[in-house]
């Protein structure tokens, strides 16, 4: 079956895209408006780019919703933002945070979310998230309906017990626990892990290939 | 525990990055050069990012491996390329993909991948791949030894089993069975999703909040 995304409504669009690109991370974002008012929101229009810098990327509604232009205008204001990862046993907090409380107010107060200064930027961390990572504004791509906020990490925070071998920078992701967003309320947890089995044959070939 | 980002060298920035940000979607991505060779290579580094346009977005590196910057330069030169999403039964496949292998030679020979012809775009897609999206490069954002690349969705394939109601655009994610990427040479299968259960709690809190 195919779509034609040159002709299909913008609703459609977000929709078909929202339920096959999966599974999603999720950036638990932390900012500050000029006032010191702290907002939380997930986003999961999101990844990392690069490590030189290293960069992050958020997919930010300009229009949509409430929340998500408190970010962005939050971002702009002060060129500060913290993104928090996302831990099955946070699952419902953050999604509480999702709702679109309107401006002025704190989803950290609402929500009872517990934050933690950070140490290079002014908006907290949640503590709540076993791995933060303290970024700087960078850039924004406008995207129509959309704009793609890019920022530097500056800082990254990581519980400690989730540090198997802190000399070699082993992590055991099993501790994250983190989730990823799937289609519509749904998410997934990432304990089903497996490695794909016939990496000598790929190596076989690639000899072969390259001889 | 903290890491300083603006301390550490680039290596350990990229694997502390490849090790949390989870569970990363992939994007196994078809391109073609000028001689009309087909590329195969899968990215982590991705995700949708506004759906006005409907924008992809890839993290490519520049000089560190020899096929990201066959996908890159393809992308430049021919400004087309088809985005497929990863089934669990392909994941052997796209693994092997991911081998360094020589330019000028073509992944989907080697691999064995079938394709498909695309209707808008040159590149084909995989037929492995549940969901394609024929894409047309948009800009590309230089950040350092990576490129970001964006592109705009012109073509959603779809298989049909896993369209469950056409009408309304909802999709069986369960038949899709993507992989996400996680750790080291590990991926997460999707099929353990779940709700988180106190949206009614969060409704009463912005009932509250909104009165």
């Amino acid at each position: 079956m195919q779509f034609d995304f040159e002709s299909i409504p913008e609703e459609a669009r977000y929709k078909l895209m929202l339920a096959t690109v999966l599974p999603r991370p999720i950036a638990w974002v932390t900012s500050q408006d000029g006032n010191g008012l702290v907002n939380a929101a997930p986003f999961s229009f999101f990844n990392v780019f690069g490590s030189d810098p290293a960069t992050v990327g958020l997919g930010v509604g300009r229009s949509s919703t409430v929340r998500p232009k408190d970010t962005r205008l939050n971002i702009r204001a002060t060129e500060e933002f913290v993104v928090n990862l996302v831990p099955f046993s946070a699952a419902e907090k953050m999604r509480n945070t999702s709702m679109p409380f309107p401006p002025g107010i704190s989803e950290v107060d609402v929500v009872g979310l517990s934050t933690l200064p950070s140490l290079r930027v002014k908006p907290p961390r949640i503590a709540e998230s076993p791995v933060s990572f303290e970024c700087r504004f960078m850039q924004e791509i406008r995207l129509g309906n959309f704009s793609l906020m890019l920022g530097r990490i500056v800082l990254m925070h990581i519980a400690d017990e989730a540090v198997s071998d802190p000399d070699r920078l082993h992590i055991d992701t099993t501790r994250l626990d983190l989730i990823g967003r799937m289609e519509g309320t749904l998410y997934t947890r990432t304990l089903d892990k497996f490695e794909p089995q016939n990496l000598e044959q790929a190596r076989a070939l690639l000899a072969q290939h390259n001889t």
